[in-house]
């Protein structure tokens, strides 16, 4: 593949996982990004304007736009006021992110969700596009290993009491099923690299694959598919998980194993790892020596892919805080350089 | 006046009078437009803002804005935006303008109430500016013939018993005193016609008027002043006022007569004015020939500036629904001909 050839890379996932990941890849030379989210987000600002009008939760769709909009000053002013979160007025106002008000306006207005999220693109003047992976109005299920069921996105993603934040999830699943937007596949089946995650192993990255139509052009693409491992566990969706446990989950759900699993390999500060622990979280044990059979499908790339600053607070839909990332750049990296391998 | 040379037109007023007046004005040749708005609006999603974030209230500067934007598709969208009102959702989302909670944001992100104005005018690609007439916090309050004060511009607006809206406004003011914004008074000595009204008397139009400073540049300025007669009387501002009464509360206010007072002639429709009459509203009678001294100093310009279309429901601040108009067109001719005229 010539170097000066435009790639199509897509990401799979949401939340800030998707906005790290895509904020490194932009800055590659000749890419073109599609940022695919999914369509179950059903808490805080997102879920409160999902309920009141309708739309698709705009909370993953407004991170990825963000994400992708230029650094430049003009773009760097609305992308602010895109990411502002109301912290006081009325209750109805409070704890709504302006850009998702501005999805739902936009949408309002325009009559039609798909051209409102267009229209964000050129508003932000953003290199790519972001989809939904279903325009279907859905919800996300999880039946767990002792029978139980849970409804709703935000149910899921943080448990509450009586349900035990270490119990697996056996099956995730839409109700009712929805088919996969028309521009996802095309885009999965145009890309050259798919970068599935970080971001939460089952609301954010595999909620878009249990999506009807979409195994089918995982197996169609001629796309290098990159799984980007979690730096930590996370209690309520993967407490306890392992590397294998992560990459296993990704190939049930994907239909096939990806080409490549990115780990990290660089120590968390002591001081950070302490407050995950607290939270029943841990790091990501890289147990995936001790699998042959996946060795032979899946090429590992290990190394520091850890950000050097963490992070304090978030201003995100999620009430949980991320106290470590990813580097996107680093990440960016080792993509390019994968993808320009003859591999 | 040379032909070609351009104009600085100021409007004075708020509300859907300065949008009528100002979307007429915008499509005059070579005008340069100021609009000027008052700051003490506290009724509605202004008022809420205001209460909430302590910034000048936005419904005015908004309604300006949008009214000076261009007219082509892409501030089609971005006008409409602006205006979009939500109608559903959760209560403190319920009844604001998009457009207010815009220049919330902006304000809050850039951290400059000024700066924010002027982001909101480069976005929205408008021609000339808009400025709030002081950007001090103040309170408008009344004073009234029977003793009585009512404090806040809403209160004012919209009096609720024990309050009798036929009492007369004896003394308008504001609590504490504030100063003219230095762009205002510029506007004024620069302006080659400034216009005042239509709009509700009080809470529009002398709310501007009575900000300190702003007398003295209306006496130095060679600019042309028009006032725009309101088409009826308000209940609970200017129940039972005459033509000759609005002028004269003008005069009395501005320190000087209008050079020019534009009155409608048409007579309104009868169904129209009959739902006028049910609210205890009844057209301004013109008796300005009565008073042959202020016809010394003042044209009085008559003739059709009604509106076709009768306007049904509005999206404005306002829960008083504006059944007739002013027609803007017609309005901007007989202002460009006198400013064109020698007279």
């Amino acid at each position: 593949m010539p170097k000066n050839m435009v790639r199509n890379i897509v990401t799979i996932g949401g939340g800030t996982g998707s906005y790290m990941l895509l904020s490194g890849l932009k800055k590659l030379p000749n890419v073109n990004l599609t940022a695919i989210v999914p369509s179950t987000d059903s808490g805080g600002s997102s879920g409160r304007l999902r309920d009141e009008f309708g739309f698709l939760p705009p909370g993953d769709i407004r991170q990825c736009l963000v994400s992708l909009a230029e650094d430049d000053e003009e773009q760097y002013l609305l992308r602010n006021i895109f990411s502002y979160r109301f912290d006081k007025g009325e209750e109805g106002l409070k704890g709504h992110t302006f850009g998702n008000l501005f999805l739902t306006v936009l949408t309002e207005v325009i009559g039609d969700e798909l051209k409102a999220i267009e229209k964000a693109e050129k508003l932000l003047n953003i290199k790519g596009h972001v989809y939904p992976i279903t325009l279907d109005k859905t919800v996300l299920c999880a039946k767990y290993s002792n029978g139980s069921v849970i409804e709703s996105e935000h149910n899921i993603d943080e448990p509450s009491y009586p349900h035990d934040g270490r119990l697996r999830i056996e099956e995730l699943y839409l109700k009712p099923e929805s088919k996969t937007y028309k521009k996802v596949i095309d885009s999965i089946l145009e890309a050259d690299a798919i970068v599935i995650g970080p971001g939460d192993l089952y609301t954010s990255i595999i909620a878009n694959l249990v999506v009807e139509g979409v195994k089918k052009p995982f197996k169609k693409t001629k796309a290098k598919i990159f799984y980007v491992l979690n730096l930590v566990t996370k209690f309520g969706q993967t407490w306890g998980f392992s590397a294998s446990d992560h990459v296993n989950e990704i190939a049930k759900y994907l239909g096939r194993y990806p080409d490549y699993v990115i780990i990290n390999q660089n120590d968390l500060p002591k001081d950070i790892l302490k407050k995950y622990i607290e939270q029943n979280d841990d790091v990501v044990l890289d147990d995936l020596n001790n699998f042959p059979n996946l060795l032979k499908k899946v090429k590992i790339l290990r190394g520091d892919f850890l950000a050097k600053e963490t992070i304090k607070t978030q201003k995100g839909d999620k009430l949980v805080r991320s106290l470590i990332r990813h580097d996107s750049d680093k990440l960016a990296k080792v993509i390019y350089e994968q993808l320009n391998s003859k591999d």
